[in-house]
């Protein structure tokens, strides 16, 4: 029986990601848990900027700052 | 001190059922556990189709396939 | 597709009001919404009572000036 | 690690006063825990009134009833 | 800035289980949204089989009746 | 209507660290948004190192291998 929860900051994330984010998730699940897909809920919430705070600044800041969240390469 | 957090789909669900889910709820929760109601809040959020995957699916895909949530007759 | 957490301060709630609170709740979904039961998962987490701040005082300082959260008669 | 979850109804808060809230908390986090702020996310997310009960009831219908959820004088 | 929330029935998932998926989530979410992996913050919550409540019934009683949620040969 | 949830990883926080985040939140709300302690809850969650995953690994490999959450001086 599991539930996931997935907060994000809205920033462009498309359909395609969040099914491709859907599939590996729920199939990970079942292959680490032996679980029924049929009993996996997953659901993601995109996160406004101004409403996620990291570091004690707001997200809209960091980004007019020019930091980003990105992978560093 | 009872909080409840309900997450469905947004599916077109009224203002009416909405009140009804809150009143219900509220009720059950004082009766069964002998709550002040003035301490019980109850949160709804409604997510998008593409936001919410079952058995590795996004619920909006389900929906184009005719695959619906509804009570079985 | 409803999610349902109820978060309750840890109190000697029984295993047979947990059943009473998730088959009714599940009902209550059932039919003001017409969702399957086999799509309604309810979540119960109970908090000690150190951890749930009220009126910004910890419950388990309120109980013990004997103030309490029953349904006041 | 911590994160933080501010849920509110939708009442018109402002972009200074969610910023006032994140860096308040996350300075209070710090300062009590001894934690990184670097590690420390909070997200804000606002409920529209339909959306939130209390004892039994929408906070919309309560506001039009003319009760608020202010702090009394 | 992904937050994660697994929550599941406890039922013996093992200290290397939580890791694969920890780390699983982590990649993916990594490789799907190009996030940062210090930005991505994973917690599992484990639910006593009581407080899950499935189809309207506890999961430990759909577990004494010998209903499994193992994935379906 | 605030309500408050707050996960931290369990390393020791005393009840009084407890009680001094509960206060200082709800007075940061009350001022901040000038709502009724009344209708504030705050929740505290500790999760156990095992349970919580930073960039990929678990809290509890993390500490084995000296690094810390703690506030850099």
């Amino acid at each position: 029986m599991p539930y996931v929860k997935i907060e994000l900051t809205r920033e462009g994330v498309s359909r395609e990601q969040k099914q491709t984010l859907i599939s590996g998730i729920t199939n990970l699940i079942t292959e680490v848990l032996d679980k029924d897909p049929k009993l996996t809920h997953i659901v993601i919430q995109e996160i406004e900027l101004d409403d996620w705070g990291y570091a004690g600044e707001q997200v809209s800041v960091l980004r007019e700052k020019g930091i980003t969240a990105n992978k560093q390469q």
